[in-house]
């Protein structure tokens, strides 16, 4: 009689589970045994925020099953049919014989566990920044229910009021408008001169740190957190611009991945941190596999396939499949991301998909981007409310190389169109052909992400001529000798405006009779609401002759710096 | 010195003005003159219900743009710079002299408009059923703005309280919410035994009608109008089953479109109707475009190319572009559509991308379907809503064929992922690894879409082994020997069960020790809210010898007939 396949898995927050579930269903016989230091096991830290801001009362329920079931050791046994051993630490790897080293962090008790394929889903820790001070009372990571839980319980208790948040990236971000929701004071100190670096273009992190703003977030941008001070618990946070007052901080400095187990087995990982993958998942031997936030990631796309570090929920749910199915027998290659990201900040959606204007040159110089803004349904339906999006572009092949999306509007449903343009390889013309859902409840005739890759293509082949908002702003910012042409109604002048004086107004339905009036030698930026009429009037005016002629993308929606109201 | 290229367009909705428009800013120098039949020209038809229901309260923002300028003839000319003849009939094209022959309807004096290109842009016309009464006061269609604004009219004035709406398809839906909303009550007839019969698979329809239902909604389905009876106005409808008394009657029949311009000119048209074109919106005369809901679509797959008539307002703005850019000397392509429709039913969003399971067995007798439920967002958010996907694909090829999507959670997202899926032919496991947008606002870890996807793989592996609602019914009504296993909690069990003497409950954790009550001799159709856990049943029951288990596909969730509350 064969014996069963002995598995071990380590690590039981995301990829972990997954992996023993999908492999009991595929193959009952096979004995899985899932191991975690921590006391609890297969829940949904992406949930950590919207607990602390208070969405839902009970932090278990991101332990629970819908129906309210905890997924813990007996729930893993009995349901899904393989053990679980929590407190449990992996200590080393002993690839000869096959065994993990573990240690019972309660009892100190030590076993070797016997494997025949292993599964490495060790996650990550957060990185935590080289300042003195984060041992002080009061300063949280938010990484585990207890995380949250401490957190809500001191507030409650101690009522803690001012926070400071280390970092403004997808945690600072979420859990500014978390504590801002439960009545806090908040500042979010950044090293770099933007909201999520890692994430956005400058342009787009300036309008979601417009609204961030608006929302009472203080930003202290391109300030270094220096020391966290207090006596026993935080009292403030010294920055190398002055102090912040704080009697709560957390730290969102990123992640990094717990590769250790498997670089000291001498499992290949990269340089900077990661285990490295192959499309099954099989680490350098083949008998291990890793996934989750402890691997690297590739960019699906072949020609910039990039290692790529985004540790994700989502990605570790795929990569827990694939490794099963590997081990199962039916493999089924996960070729990559595209690095996909979204996070709700206040009332706007921030998104991300595939490269920043920045990652993109880096690798291509030839590329083209623009910015579009306009409402997410047809502008008679009452709800209908603006996104912004950013589009990049190969200027050699048209591809598509990622999309941003910021604002109010629907954008996470445009952002995922992107994402699945992205994974096939899409041009721009793909994504404007795009046979998408059209209703006026849904969205306009032409959606959204569907007319930003028109006026891309239209850049891309001469017929637009553009310049970013924070291109204008550099001219203005220098002095330079221009004219701003606003061709939006009286009416829209009257309420809002652009606080520079070399606008000229000229309503875009009188361009062709007042141009004449225009100079033919100056630089012209012509722009309105949303800048479609920006770009009418780059046209009628190249074809009256007018060569210098751009219009400003994203119009006074996407611009990101301050405007004149009523007046 | 070169002529002027002399552009005629006739009609002036959609494709037209999109047509014209794109034309003028890709090659200023041409002469482009648009005329229409009617008064109005490039308003937005698809908005007609929701200024019906009361969701805007002015029916001219349809023909204006956002910041409330008339799309009118002075407009065109004034920011497009092209002509605009309204009221203005094509009578005959002169394809040897390269003239159209128009009318002015107002003075009935004629002109030949001579053209070197010719779009024909003319639309579609509402189907009128072979019945008589059609010509009683009181009787809509939903067409043009008059209609919209004449209904609404009549209702206020002389308070109609009882609409019975001819077909339910898309229009007559949006209308009975429309008409509900505003107070009347509603009865649909429908020829066929499910609404929106060309649009969703029965068992999916099925869902939206209950909804519908709840909403107060009649619905007459498998009943034939024979005519609308009334002495001046609409009193009653006659059906093959009955009277229905009505004070106002909407006919959403369908539309067909208007080739007969064409047609008489020699040009190719389908046998069933509609202009016939190529990549470009070339028709059989080179020289001749077409686009809007005038002409037959292709559907973008290479292998099931198969012609098709889905006038949407989207798709002709699609054939605007490529019909301009052609002309401008710019080809780009319109591969084809891939069928998506969505549509707002009360709060439930009902959507189709590709082929209905019907259509698609009709092409291939190979193929594979699965209906999934589940929640949009994680359980732990509160707003958290179910969605129904049901999805096909090919046997052979694994490829994706089609998708439909009814419930009251987030699904158009999910929608426009699967037919931006279609469009790059896509795989089940491509939708599945897609790296779609994550963070609980937004879905949970693994998309609604990628887990339809992965039940549907299982299915194609035989991992998982299903049945679909329907299925299920049909072996109750006919009074097959079976067992129907609930492996919900008590507490669920308590509140929610299907009706059935042939229920057994065990709730899955206690599966495992249970099972053995339960014959092996039996088919055993096990089920909880989702089937999640049904699945989960069928493959815990498998593992222990029992070869006769399926799970019912979306659990109570996706089943469209009674089930027995808190009893």
């Amino acid at each position: 009689m064969q014996e069963a396949l002995r598995v071990v898995i380590v690590g039981g927050v995301a990829c972990g589970p997954k992996t023993a579930s999908r492999l009991k269903r595929l193959l009952p016989s096979c004995e899985v045994t899932m191991i975690d230091k921590g006391r609890q096991v297969s829940y949904g830290a992406c949930g950590l925020p919207y607990y602390v801001e208070g969405v839902f009362p009970d932090v278990d329920m991101l332990m629970q099953t819908p129906v309210g079931v905890t997924r813990n050791a007996n729930f893993f046994r009995k349901v899904k049919g393989f053990h679980t051993l929590t407190r449990t630490e992996a200590i080393e790897i002993d690839r000869q014989e096959k065994t993990v080293r573990v240690r019972q962090l309660d009892s100190g008790a030590e076993e070797h566990l016997p494997y025949d394929r292993l599964v490495l889903a060790t996650g990550s820790r957060p990185i935590q920044p080289p300042i003195p001070g984060l041992d002080l009372k009061n300063v949280w990571y938010m990484r585990q229910p207890e995380d949250a839980e401490t957190l809500v319980n001191e507030i409650d208790a101690n009522g803690l009021r001012k926070a400071v948040l280390i970092g403004a990236g997808y945690i600072g971000v979420e859990m500014a408008e978390a504590l801002r929701r439960r009545g806090l004071s908040v500042t979010m100190v950044e090293m770099f001169d933007q909201i999520m670096p890692q994430f956005l273009d400058p342009e787009m992190a300036m309008l979601a740190a417009k609204h961030l703003r608006q929302k009472g977030v203080e930003l202290a941008l391109g300030e270094k957190v220096l020391s966290i001070e207090g006596n026993g618990r935080v009292a403030s946070v010294r920055t190398d611009k002055g102090t912040i007052a704080a009697d709560l901080v957390l730290v969102g400095a990123g992640v990094r991945p717990n590769d250790e187990l498997a670089r000291n087995a001498g499992i290949a990982c990269a340089p900077k941190g990661g285990i490295l993958i192959n499309h099954y998942c099989q680490t350098s031997d083949p008998d291990i596999y890793a996934g989750g936030d402890c691997v690297v990631n590739h960019y699906v796309d072949p020609i910039t396939r990039a290692p790529l570090f985004v540790p994700l929920g989502s990605t570790s749910n795929k990569h827990g499949r694939a490794i099963a199915d590997d081990i199962a027998g039916r493999p089924h290659p996960f070729v990559g991301i595209t690095g996909t990201g979204v996070c709700k900040a206040f009332d706007y959606t921030l998104g991300r998909t595939g490269l920043t204007e920045k990652q993109a040159r880096e690798l291509d110089p030839e590329i083209e981007s623009v910015i579009w803004a306009g409402p997410d349904l047809p502008h008679y339906m009452p709800q209908s409310k603006p996104v912004v999006i950013k589009m990049v572009a190969s200027r050699r092949s048209r591809k598509l190389l990622g999309a941003q999306v910021v604002g109010p509007g629907v954008a996470d449903k445009r952002l995922d169109v992107g994402a699945a343009s992205l994974y096939f390889g899409a041009t721009v013309d793909d994504v404007a052909n795009l046979d998408l859902g059209y209703a006026p409840p849904f969205g306009p005739p032409i959606d959204p992400i569907a007319t930003a890759a028109h006026v891309l293509a239209n850049k891309l082949e001469g017929i637009a001529k553009s310049v970013s908002p924070l291109e204008a702003k550099r001219r203005i910012d220098r002095g330079d000798d221009f004219i701003f042409l606003d061709v939006r109604t009286p009416d829209e002048f009257r309420a809002l405006r652009l606080p520079y004086d070399n606008v000229i107004h000229i309503p875009l339905g009188a361009l062709r009779d007042k141009a004449g009036a225009l100079p033919k030698d100056r630089d012209i930026l012509a722009f309105c609401k949303i800048s479609m009429r920006g770009y009418e009037a780059q046209l009628i005016l190249n074809a009256m002759g007018f060569q210098r002629v751009w219009f400003v993308e994203g119009g006074l929606v996407a611009w990101p710096f301050e405007l004149a109201e009523n007046g």
